[in-house]
């Protein structure tokens, strides 16, 4: 429920941003399957906050230990558990914070929620939970891998009014991690990253979309009705902190389409049954139809800002904030990794449910 | 799971197309909630094909059976049995289907997942499915009405390029209802009506969007990481068959604001903490605030048309398919009552949930 | 939850003893297993009431309409409604408990966790809800059969004093199903017949022993921790009407035996590992390990009986009650279809997640 | 799944025997519990092996370390992670076991299921993973606790063929705790404490039965299907490792008896409703009565003895193990705590759900 996701391979993550560690158990995991800490560590470090001069500069070293599920190299079919030691939280920097709703963060929901919360930073409402999330997709990714069912790519395809256009099947990964914006395109890429330095340096922040595909996936995963492929990413893309939106394929393009121009007409190449156009985001009835799956996430400009803003106190009263502490300008180059993750997991979910019924 | 939605207020839909009836179990309903057939069957018939010269010709009286769960007017806390006889099953008019996959449709995905269908008719994927949606979507609203806990009202706020802005806080009911379009917005609706009329002559369909309040609405409602109000709200969404995206607040909109045009200021009123600005949709960290929750979905034109178009056999060969059946030109009218079913279903899931915590 | 068993293999029962239908919904069966009526039906009468002298004589023909999920003979993949009239409720017949709590029953529980029950009846708690169950079992067992998984049969071992102990490799269906008693043992059954008529006619009831053993399961169904195969199976025998207590292989008598004595030495056999003596029941660690599986289930004596007893009103005053209505004196010869029908869900839902991590 | 257990109040628990550590991940836990380390130590220390001269001398301290979702000693409501470091974990001394399968372990299933076990000790199967399920008891006992909901308490009452009959209501903490053996009675206290010596020096082990009473538990816990109390109650104890058979009330003991001598009759006593007698052992139609919920749980002799055995190594030959380690003569006075937090897992799980539908 609330901290776990997926039905088959499934992951329960835990850690408050300021408590002693955050992390993840992977439980359903295929056995047999070779995992090393060094596939989870990558992705980490992609995720990792100090990692370039556009993101928050609290540092972490971010190193993931596997305590379980793991013997001589290979997966038991047990739960993993990975954990991540939190090193750099600083609760004193969060001392005015005791007392102050922060603007669009979750402080006030959670008080409102549980009547108590970790005012000592963004407790589970901080990006740090997807520490978690991203050493799981790692394991996700694996299985895909070990089971040669298809890959996940995604990238920065726009921050603030910056975007590029790019065929998704033409990006890789060299492409995207060429610098730090995670954007593929040199020339967006290099506007994108004056644009954050420069919301870094009056203290705001900017948002953004994230474009995922995946290609090589199997033809038959994603349930009928409410377990759709794209109702299980939507959900799993909308639970990142800060996400505001979700398409899959046309999306809200085809709302201006009539249908005989958004119908993907089918072929055959090679034995396959193909579609010409890929408008469908390869995906038919919930159901993945072996085109590349294409979906888009919006992400709002991060809420930590260091300017003057008009909020109240816990005890109701109207105040003035100027957070002083750390500000990320823009998420989104460390998004990548995230919604990486969330895809990997609902489709190596999936590839394993799919088995179950065949 | 697949034909599973919710945690605690479980639904459980089921039927096909063209089989002997659809309907839902509705599971977890609390006991004592005063629930009468016609509740059901007002929304049942808000969705229903035939309502009006801008939908599919298909017949159906759709007529909620209510066979357990309720006792002298109350639900008795157990599962609410609610089934809805198929009458106007043409079988003989899908022969032509059997054994060609019809464009943008789930014939080819769910043959390659299962190795059968139904092909008499969409099977599970028809609109036809949120039949069982709709009836349980009616009983959440009644739980939410007698738990004093908000309203839920969705809209057609666009049909292909004719789109309407309408403050969210000043629509009601009766605008909506007001004419088939379910546009509140006169002019626009006309002008809606004269392009779905104009297409289903021409044999093609339109997309476009619906969008959803819910007003009044509890604080705290939601979970902090994985089901987080707006993933389970997109998840629901995107499970209706034809949708592409979705959107809470701001959505991608978003995308192209810095953080300080972006956040919403606190201030207190009548000694509640509100927000001066709305662009988190009433949602924070995961967890409704109290503001009106808005979301939009995107529809993309119905695949069922009666043009012309390029396809395969069931057996791999390259055909020419016109459909020579009923066709609904636009979906969007009767789109309206299935996102406030998914919306209220999810809104009475976190309701029972943030009671068991408390 | 509630209402629902199985993780992959599920059901969802539904229906009031009382009120217009019982049923189930089974989601998650796997396509193209072929599926009639009469395989349900058959099961169904082995547990409909009035099948025999011993039973109560509620006349119920307990025709099962199948409503989805099956086409042309075949299993679709998608949910399968099963559903049952109920014909000989006799609401005016519960006149006289609408007021107070017969004793052993689940009246007085219900009343206080919901504020309101069914008094026509047992509601939810009458063995009437079992009607889904077994029909869902009819399901699992045509999974089983058609993937060569296992056979699963169960018989009556005791009726109050009156005990057999067969091997149970040795046990036929025909065996059992040979008298009315299911009690696969000449001389006990006669014994058991009298006891019951004796029962029946001195208005009072007996408890007994139904003993299952599962044949041909493949080695490797189970998980090792808390969805061991005899957890999961002590549940679904533990959710039956009246059952108090259950066993595997060696269940209680273990206690009081050595580890030497106890343990099941390994040999091989014609290349597969097998044990000299099965203590184990077929289970190790919580998965089957190829040998027969083998467990016992305890059901008290029925609570309704025709004698004179103390209770109380639900105004909370003390009465005497003597039920006037029908009764059976032993739901020993019912239950056998019961227990088969958890059992083969149990091994159908593990026989799926097996093969989801493979 | 596989290493999940409750539905609002969820476990998870992680870890090998002998890998880096063990642990659970406790999720759903009501926000502003006090939770203290000591209180989970407390459990703990009476679960851990080298306790006494009664059980196996592997040497753990059993540290446990909250790592997350306590703030201040109070509970966030947010996911709380355990971790128990392993630390006498010896795996050389299993190196013998790497080709060998012990009899009744769960060597060879595990093996047949996934193709690769972690030989250096019990893997998931060892009693050891048993270390999470107790921390978590640990927090469930708190909230039942501070929710005035009841207390839970079990004893030893029969090793081998030593067995004592005390009424449930007198026994208490105290008398239990009196001695290594946790049998309440001191005369079968001695008995016992002799047996277990002098099957330790023949390196044989010996079963028994826990009884477990929870008392002043509120009525209405439990649903009135498949989520009965006594069928959460039997799964959550047959998932024990070496735990064969569950009783509730009159359990095995009611097959012998007529209904009239069953049936409990109720009476008012202070405005409460109550039953003269308690063979229901405290629940009725699945839900809880307001009486001691009383249960009996078997376990078999532990599988490790340290005589000659007949076995197979993993390449199919017939071989003779006589296991020369550690070995525990008898589990029964370390099962105490375990049974206990079985039984509160499932009890504050079912509190929770109740309060959802209230």
């Amino acid at each position: 429920m609330g901290s776990s996701f997926g039905q088959l391979f499934r992951i329960h993550t835990w850690g408050e941003s300021h408590g002693g560690a955050v992390g993840v158990v992977v439980d359903g995991c295929p056995p047999r399957i070779p995992l090393a800490q060094e596939a989870i560590q990558e992705d980490l470090d992609r995720r990792r906050p100090g990692q370039s001069h556009l993101t928050t500069p609290r540092q972490e070293e971010d190193r993931a230990e596997i305590l379980s599920g793991v013997f001589e190299g290979l997966t038991l079919g047990t739960p993993i558990l990975i954990l991540v030691h939190n090193r750099d939280a600083r609760p004193e920097a969060y001392e005015q914070l005791r007392d102050v709703y922060r603007p669009s963060h979750a402080d006030y929901t959670y008080q409102a929620k549980y009547g108590i919360r970790n005012w000592q930073g963004g407790g589970r409402a901080s990006a740090r939970e997807t520490v978690g999330r991203v050493a799981a997709g790692a394991v996700a990714r694996q299985v895909l891998r070990h089971r040669d069912a298809g890959e996940v790519l995604a990238w920065v395809s726009q921050v603030h009014a910056v975007e590029t256009k790019l065929d998704p099947l033409t990006v890789t990964r060299e492409l995207v991690e060429a610098g730090p914006t995670r954007c593929p395109d040199p020339e967006a890429a290099r506007q994108i990253e004056r644009r954050i330095d420069d919301a870094r340096r009056r203290g705001d922040s900017l948002g953004g979309v994230v474009t995922c595909v995946a290609r090589g996936i199997p033809v038959g995963l994603g349930d009928p009705v409410f377990d759709k492929l794209e109702a299980d990413l939507a959900k799993g893309l909308l639970s990142l902190p800060a996400c505001k939106g979700f398409e899959i394929g046309s999306g809200f393009a085809s709302t201006r389409m009539t249908g005989s121009e958004h119908n993907d007409p089918f072929y055959v190449e090679e034995g396959r049954v193909r579609t010409r156009a890929n408008r469908s985001g390869g995906v038919q009835g919930g159901i993945s139809n072996g085109e590349a799956i294409v979906i888009r996430a919006a992400f709002k400009p991060t809420a930590t800002i260091r300017l003057d803003q008009e909020t109240v106190t816990t005890s109701g009263e109207t105040t003035r904030l100027e957070a002083s502490g750390r500000h990320d300008p823009c998420v989104l180059p460390r998004a990548v990794p995230m919604v990486e993750a969330m895809v990997a997991l609902v489709l190596c979910d999936h590839l394993l449910r799919q088995r179950a019924i065949s």
